[in-house]
């Protein structure tokens, strides 16, 4: 097979498999446990939260680990949001962009029905936030901004530098950001001091699943997302995924050492997939204002699922936009944010590229998708 | 090192850890995805699914997944609860046993400043729920009853029999059971077809870390949890560990194949711990009315951490009761709970047991108890 549904999720490093067998067998005590192996794991927990800090930027304390990325979304929008309320009981807005993961938009009735206005900011139509719009909205009465960095479906990079000029203005609006797809090309657009939250995916960047991070810092008003035994200085209870942390910290040096080149690499891939839909008079979203690594096209009339398996024949695995939603009817709000009509979304499947994807891969796609054009025109 | 911290974490089985690298590697794909990989991946999830479901008595669409028992723990006294509420506008009682874990006790606030009226349920010296006062506290505006089935700190076991029994006239009652402590010995005093709602963790039967289960038998209301791509049937998103999934499935039948040969091996270890202790005017907690695997003593008015230092210096690990509090200052809420003094709570060890222990390691650890208590004695 050839995998190009990187964005669903990565292949794990070998090293940072590797690291996570180690971890398991040798570091296998709780951290919480007094006894020396106990304070092994423990040692060997904080190690891995500073390397995460370092990496991104944040003091070691400013780390939090979950289970998932949507498990950090739901932990800002519930308990730390439901907190800045209680510190702020005259202010009640939530400015949320249009094409969030579903991790954040799904939460909006339970946040409506708490008592928030919640207003969606729109987007043009490569899915990119209306700036003038988002200053419109933003006001003293905000007390939280959330903006993917790379959105799931289409790959859209957000204006980061505008949204951070405009909201210096605003110093006491919390600021959101979802960066699950963001590691694999984009590590710099989210390495910003203004940026209060963010929100990462340890198996976006080929490390284990089970591994989310929050990073908050230390400003932001902390709320108790899980209760009990204290872990995660007593915000996020339950005993740490140590392995998973420790290949997490591994997987995301990787991933910071070879950007550069990664980030080379999969643009001109991208260039090359792109022109190549382009004639072959496929729709393609986003481009240019899209990561290196995805590419969301379109050959309507025919349904998403008939292409994506016309390329799984070719042992090629692409998806459907986002795998949140591939295998249920497809919904891709992201696309409709943008403008693009139901009967050509519903067209749509996404390309999504990783350091691990060579240039015989993309040779054979490239040859691939003509043959796949060609075959699915027959049926049009 | 020898390891008498198994209510900690137990040290995961070789072949376990093997299947979890197996399927991290060759199922990476997302079982969300559509193409062959993803749905290769799918099928193995759905299949360790059904395995819990039978080897717990439930069935597979029954079985949820979450990050650890404290997420699980936490998913029944918010979302679930909170659900309860809505359907049962005018009941509000919730009967918590006095013994329950801190995933559960530590709710309690949130619970009462939500609305609900928490009754903590007495236990007797033993840490024993008493069945007669439970019994005055059943009544029709209760809506859920939580009892832990082996407690953390001290292994005492509840009556299960008689609650099942005391719970027939009260069959709208939701009946949560915190398993997390109990598969090492107990696996089939949790088997009971009244039990509405199991929490288990899978690190506590020889899986990995990161892996929570919360069985709910489909007769009980759902609550939404983690919102987001719509993973675990709509209630709890966020890509799936499937690596952590299948390899606690696998952990899980082990403890389920030896239950008889550990649960009897287990017992006459602790049986000669106990004696041992004793012998040596140790004071001993809950037995026997305590699960096989796990042993709680005092040597007042020495303090836990001297004597588990004590341990540790004959590379003896075991814990100041619960691994959660063990590096804190120390609260031991179960023995309080059975009206055991500060001055001698403070002083206890928990010595917990599995099926990875071996006779030569009680024998050393015999030894150890001797040489210790002579030791720490001078120092009284």
């Amino acid at each position: 097979m050839i995998y190009f549904d990187n964005s669903a999720t990565t292949q794990p490093y070998p090293d940072v498999l590797e690291t996570a067998q180690t971890v398991a067998m040798n570091y296998f005590a709780n951290p919480s446990s007094a006894h020396p192996a106990g304070e092994a794991s423990s040692s060997l927990l904080e190690q891995a939260r500073k390397q995460f800090g370092q990496l991104l930027g944040y003091q070691s304390q400013e780390i939090y680990f979950t289970a998932s990325g949507t498990e950090a979304n739901n932990w800002v929008f519930q308990a730390i949001l439901q907190q800045l309320k209680v510190i702020h009981p005259h202010k009640n807005k939530v400015l949320i962009s249009a094409v969030e993961h579903p991790s954040i938009t799904n939460q909006i009735p339970l946040l409506q029905q708490r008592g928030f206005e919640v207003i969606l900011l729109e987007v043009d139509g490569y899915g990119r936030l209306d700036v003038d719009k988002l200053e419109d909205h933003l006001a003293d009465d905000v007390l939280l901004l959330s903006t993917i960095a790379v959105n799931n479906e289409v790959g859209t990079l957000q204006p980061f530098k505008e949204i951070e000029t405009l909201l210096t203005k605003y110093p006491q609006i919390i600021w959101h950001v979802d960066a699950v797809q963001a590691m694999t090309t984009q590590m710099e657009l989210v390495k910003r001091s203004r940026i209060d939250l963010l929100t990462l995916s340890s198996h976006k960047f080929h490390g284990i699943r089970g591994l989310g991070v929050l990073a908050q810092r230390q400003r932001v008003e902390k709320g108790i997302w899980v209760y009990g035994g204290g872990q995660e200085r007593g915000l996020r209870s339950g005993t740490e995924n140590l392995p998973a942390i420790v290949a997490g910290a591994k997987a995301l040096r990787m991933t910071q050492d070879e950007q550069i080149e990664t980030k080379a690499k999969l643009k001109t891939f991208q260039e090359q997939i792109v022109q190549q839909f382009k004639a072959l008079n496929w729709e393609v979203f986003g481009y240019p204002y899209t990561a290196e690594h995805i590419i969301a096209v379109a050959l309507p009339p025919l349904p998403g699922e008939v292409i994506l398996n016309a390329f799984a024949e070719e042992s090629l695995f692409v998806s459907t936009t986002s795998a949140c939603s591939s295998r249920k009817p497809s919904t891709h709000h992201t696309l409709k944010a943008m403008g693009i009509p139901d009967a050509i979304s519903k067209s749509t499947i996404r390309i999504s590229l990783a350091s691990t994807n060579t240039l015989a891969e993309v040779e054979q796609l490239l040859l691939a998708i003509e043959r796949i054009t060609q075959k699915l025109s027959a049926h049009k």
